[in-house]
């Protein structure tokens, strides 16, 4: 079924228009709030097909045009992080508003702006290509700013399962950093963390040869674990990064050793390590330290990289032709849903507005780039689906 | 006005009767919970005079009896530390338990048994000798657990005011640690501690270099100060300790690099130090970590010790008598409000049962220890107003 798509205000720029529609929906996650109805409803106007793959609470969306050929994925989520205290925002957080020359709002920036230009782009590029080659998608989520555990990673499983492929994904995600293209992301570094508890003797302050401090075992080795080179990094990622991040000790009383101290500890990783060599070397500095503890990990995610390919290389000519420089392509910055679809062997990369403001008050985007960003995604749909299909 | 005590179970010895009524009040710090009043009760039966010294909600008592001569006051507190989980008592902690020769129960040790004994014994050593020398005392407080302010402090404070003066105390904290009577405590240690707040910069973990952890920058001076030895004590006092207490870091969120991080910690200390020397050896060295901090410093109260004179030679004498064993005249463990007192210019020890379950879940007292704790306290009595008046 085909039907016209809402006619938002037409005395403003397409994506402009949509992205205010999309911030006015409060979808913080794992809510979406309508968005990836109003988006279905503008790419089954296209011709797409529409397939919904919800997990638990989570709406996930899978559209494809094309039957045959590569496939180039639009990938996004719809969810925002919660906007902190309305009061502090100078304009409401779900009120999307222009000034300055930017658009305000809640996921102004991460990223509904990149879904509007996606939509729009594809409009396009559509409307110039009905019969393009290969295969074009796109595949929301609302489950990103939250746990990520029923999104793409439950999305990407299914795929698994069923022998979808993907061979070239772009994520809208906030690449840029000072001005809108200048760098692209091409892979990200691992996430793993843990909760170490360490366990002493509770105790009166006044008996410490009674009690055993868990909070002086501990700062040696932690001392040792914030500062120990995990790496140099190399020539695709920064170096692995170790940061403490919660400490909870004590029982509020001023004069009683804890029984227990827990820390949480979190490490950005590159390719030079893995999970397992991370863990066996926090075991081992440990262990070296006779502390007595508990250590419970989670791995976010180990480290992606997309090597030089067709989708680099269609990105970065795309920015150069827009912005007439030549974007960095890095690894840095927090993991995204890349992470789960590269898992599919598919090239990913993620170009998006400046990321200065996100999950900040007043997050906004410079409303000059949001069209330059819809043709950058429309000129790497030419490059791949036109220009040189596989 | 003078009535008759209420009749408790005269099938088990006064003092365990009357200890298990004082633990059967919830007497959590500041709350009294009755308990003074039922002591009061008693006092009056026997002739003293009862002054109710509220300050702030705690509640305060004083109770003489006789005009002339020294004056020999026992003292102690109502109040009790919070019981913790009471699921995770053997039997509840507010309902005395006795069990394996022992009373369960929170206040059992620290210091109802005290309190019962000092009455009992108050009460056998009056029907014996009703026109003592000197004057006999009682002074209790209800906020000896907590913050210690509105206590013994404030009377102290008032007594110097009005000229009240007290020759001898004997307070009832367990100053035992093996076995009773093994120790009495002559003095105790000066407790002095701080929060220290090590000021970073807040910002997500995936961006190290734009954020700046002060939990981080904080470990190695911490490492250093618990690690450090502050003195090697001396003849009267053991070795100064440092203990960190409590930690307050991070926004709860594993993503985030906190921009604080709270440490509170505590020193007991002997008389080769004082807390203007402390204080100045944590700022020196934390100052040459370069830290960027603050310190919010609090001083429970400078050391003091008892000289070897009247009371303590009657209190070792008594213990002699009871146990058959010469006790340890100690200055360790934590502070009480025997620090108060002594800025009256008294003579102050500290005699009581065996501290090994203080502030612990299933805290408890020996059944067959509380006689000999009546005993002795009666015996120092004899010694101080009918053996030895002064």
């Amino acid at each position: 079924m085909s039907q016209t798509p809402p006619r938002l205000d037409t005395s403003q720029p397409a994506e402009l228009a949509l992205l205010k529609a999309l911030v006015e929906r409060p979808s913080v996650t794992p809510a979406d709030a309508g968005c990836q109805a109003m988006l279905a409803e503008r790419l089954s106007a296209l011709g797409f097909q529409i397939e919904s793959l919800p997990f638990g609470e989570v709406s996930n969306l899978w559209a494809t045009r094309g039957q045959h050929g590569p496939t180039l994925c639009f990938a996004g989520h719809t969810d925002v992080v919660p906007p902190g205290p309305a009061e502090r925002w100078t304009s409401p957080p779900f009120e999307p508003t222009e000034r300055d020359g930017h658009l305000f709002g809640r996921g102004a920036a991460d990223m509904k702006s990149g879904l509007a230009s996606m939509i729009v782009a594809m409009e396009r590029f559509v409307a110039a290509h009905p019969d393009h080659a290969g295969r074009l998608a796109m595949l929301l989520t609302s489950d990103e700013e939250g746990p990520a555990r029923d999104g793409i990673r439950r999305v990407v499983e299914h795929f698994a399962e069923r022998g979808e492929t993907i061979d070239y994904c772009v994520i809208g995600e906030c690449s840029s950093v000072e001005s809108f293209g200048d760098r692209i992301m091409v892979g990200r570094r691992g996430s793993i963390g843990a909760t170490l508890t360490v366990l002493g003797r509770q105790g009166h302050v006044a008996y410490p040869h009674l009690a055993d401090n868990p909070i002086h075992h501990a700062l040696g080795a932690l001392d040792e674990l914030a500062q120990m080179t995990w790496d140099s990094g190399n020539d695709d990622f920064p170096p692995t990064s170790f940061q403490i991040t919660n400490v909870r000790a004590g029982t509020g009383a001023t004069n009683v050793i804890p029984g227990t101290a827990e820390f949480d500890f979190n490490l950005r990783y590159s390719t030079e390590l893995d999970a397992a060599t991370i863990r066996q070397r926090v075991v081992d500095l440990l262990d070296a330290k006779r502390l007595n503890y508990q250590l419970d990990w989670w791995l976010s995610g180990e480290p992606f990289l997309t090597r030089p390919g067709n989708l680099r290389a269609a990105s970065v000519e795309a920015l150069q032709v827009e912005t007439g420089q030549t974007p960095t392509e890095s690894t840095a910055g927090g993991t995204s849903d890349g992470r789960f679809i590269a898992q599919l062997g598919t090239e990913v990369v993620e170009i998006g507005p400046i990321n200065a403001t996100i999950h900040q008050i007043d997050e906004c985007v410079r409303v000059d780039d949001l069209p330059r960003l819809t043709r950058v995604y429309e000129a790497v749909m030419q490059r791949l689906l036109i220009a040189d299909p596989a």
